[in-house]
């Protein structure tokens, strides 16, 4: 504790993959301090963050694979959690946090609006944060581009029916997992017979879909969701599966989540995960359909950097926020940041 | 004053043309009482605003011109007030409402931010609204398209060095005297000698780049602005001047504003008004440029309709709000009202 009147940020960086190098730097330019970093991969275990993230110089602080002797040591003020898309598997690092009482902030994209897909996890962490007096939040370019976007335009419409959104990601990014999981390479009958009824995990924009109609003061009735396969219209070249994807078979899917509200207002948003072509960038689409109809777009949003600088951004409302499991629809529009951050102390 | 917990809200509209009927009609179906209509358009006065709003029926209220009369007899909550651009034009409509305690919400541009294109009125109008316990809110579509937008967006982006945005609407919609103010129909001499050099009002954008300025935490260093013209590539038919505009000449103009905030980022807005052709729309476009680069865009906005919804949203923003002249962007982001509008008064 020093004499002013404010203290830098400390944050544990935890998972220090792409994402987590990405936010170190930006943590770092907003003058935030480091106080950990914590990862499992060998390659990086014991180099200085300063070099994983480019930082151009040695901050003394090394990724290290021990949590707890981290999360007992340095009293930081919130952990930024990178690791997995849902709750079960976060389930366990976001308690490490949150019994020693760290915030914590995730880019699990479950983690956004969990309130229908994991309840039993998300109310148990929510009592749990609520007695040690911190907060977790999810967040990431959804927060501020699949929610927060369609909430703030809606303020300019008289009369919604229905909210229609295309969002989507290039499945070459993500690995071999998730481009199996997604049915890439597969034929129609192998799609159908193996995707196409399995969708057992949640779609990335059923979370986003509750967390926009909570927003909006709309009550859910409930969500569906369906996979729909996207086809090749012509021979796909896929180096994550290493090899061509033949025209007719599938080059991705697409999840479709429809969210329907007790005011009759319809959330659907379709979320396509697809091996992308040359010069074909993320969708961030949405039409309100009502009066007047409004569609709006941002223009190959640069996912990554979106959700690195979105978690950045938010680590003062979720500084900010009452203790508990906070949706981030329950936090203020996010901001850009033009000075420092920092905690007031006095 | 009913026993129950809630009242409706009670509106004075004060201006009828085309936006004050829209908004009358929006009105009534979000539930608001309509209990006064004020013109000076012989053609509507002493009509039931029932029949010039489209409300299929007969509510018992005329349109009058006497809005001493209406303003003293009707214990509004609020009056909406549509006729002018400028404050300075609606200096004396606004007085009326507030010297009464009537909070005020306009459509007028200049009032959404008016503290340094008329900061002697503002002040004066602050201090009153303070005394008399009301509010005074500026707003219509650039409230939430060219200020809450950006804002929305710039909260998912890290680094920002430059805002440009680019607006528009069809001069053939306005009259004839916005159409000349324009430089509609002049050639390029003529521009360059009546209009080029004669920009006296501050453009729309002037005041929306300072609102969203103020609402990222910058501070306004100064604000330019230079009027563009625009010039036909082939013959153009305007209606309005009721002539065809010649290749080469000017089919209207662009102002160009731009903001230099002191903390180097810089919010540059072309408000382009023109001669629409066959299949033009209005443009809301608008880039971050920074890390990342972001590029969002309304598709062809209906100006009218989403005005005057952003007003009607609007209308519990500003009974929540402290009295005074409180421009936008220290209210919360405008928001959709999926329920009645109505006021607690228990």
């Amino acid at each position: 504790m020093n004499h002013g009147t404010w203290d830098k940020i400390r944050v544990v960086q935890y998972g220090c993959g792409k994402m987590g190098r990405i936010i170190m730097r930006y943590l770092m330019e907003k003058g935030a301090e480091i106080v950990g970093a914590i990862d499992i991969d060998e390659s990086i275990i014991d180099k200085d963050i300063g070099e994983i993230a480019g930082l151009h110089r040695t901050t003394g602080i090394k990724v290290t694979r021990h949590n707890d002797t981290v999360l007992d040591n340095c009293n930081a003020d919130i952990a930024v959690l990178t690791m997995q898309s849902y709750l079960p598997d976060m389930h366990k690092p976001i308690l490490e946090c949150v019994t020693r009482g760290i915030n914590v902030i995730t880019t699990a994209e479950e983690a956004l609006y969990p309130w229908t897909t994991s309840p039993a996890i998300t109310n148990q962490l929510d009592a749990l944060a609520k007695r040690m007096g911190c907060t977790i939040v999810g967040s990431g370019m959804q927060d501020v581009f699949w929610v927060n976007l369609p909430a703030c335009i809606a303020g300019g419409v008289h009369k919604i029916s229905e909210i229609d959104g295309a969002v989507s990601y290039n499945i070459e990014d993500y690995g071999i997992a998730l481009a199996k999981a997604h049915g890439a390479g597969l034929t129609p009958e192998e799609f159908e017979r193996d995707i196409a009824h399995s969708l057992s995990l949640p779609a990335y924009v059923w979370n986003s879909n509750e967390a926009l109609c909570m927003k909006m003061g709309l009550s859910i009735e409930q969500t569906k969701q369906k996979a729909v396969p996207v086809f090749a219209d012509h021979d796909v070249r896929s180096e994550t599966l290493g090899k061509t994807i033949k025209k007719g078979n599938a080059i991705g899917m697409s999840a479709v989540a429809t969210t329907i509200t007790h005011q009759g207002i319809v959330v659907e948003t379709q979320c396509i995960g697809k091996v992308y072509e040359e010069g074909e960038g993320d969708l961030c689409d949405f039409t309100i359909r009502g009066e007047p109809d409004t569609h709006f777009s941002v223009e190959k949003p640069d996912t990554v950097a979106h959700t690195c600088a979105t978690i950045v951004n938010r680590i003062p409302d979720v500084l900010a926020a009452p203790a508990g499991y906070v949706t981030m629809e329950k936090l203020p529009y996010a901001r850009y940041m033009p000075y420092p951050m920092h905690i007031n102390i006095d």
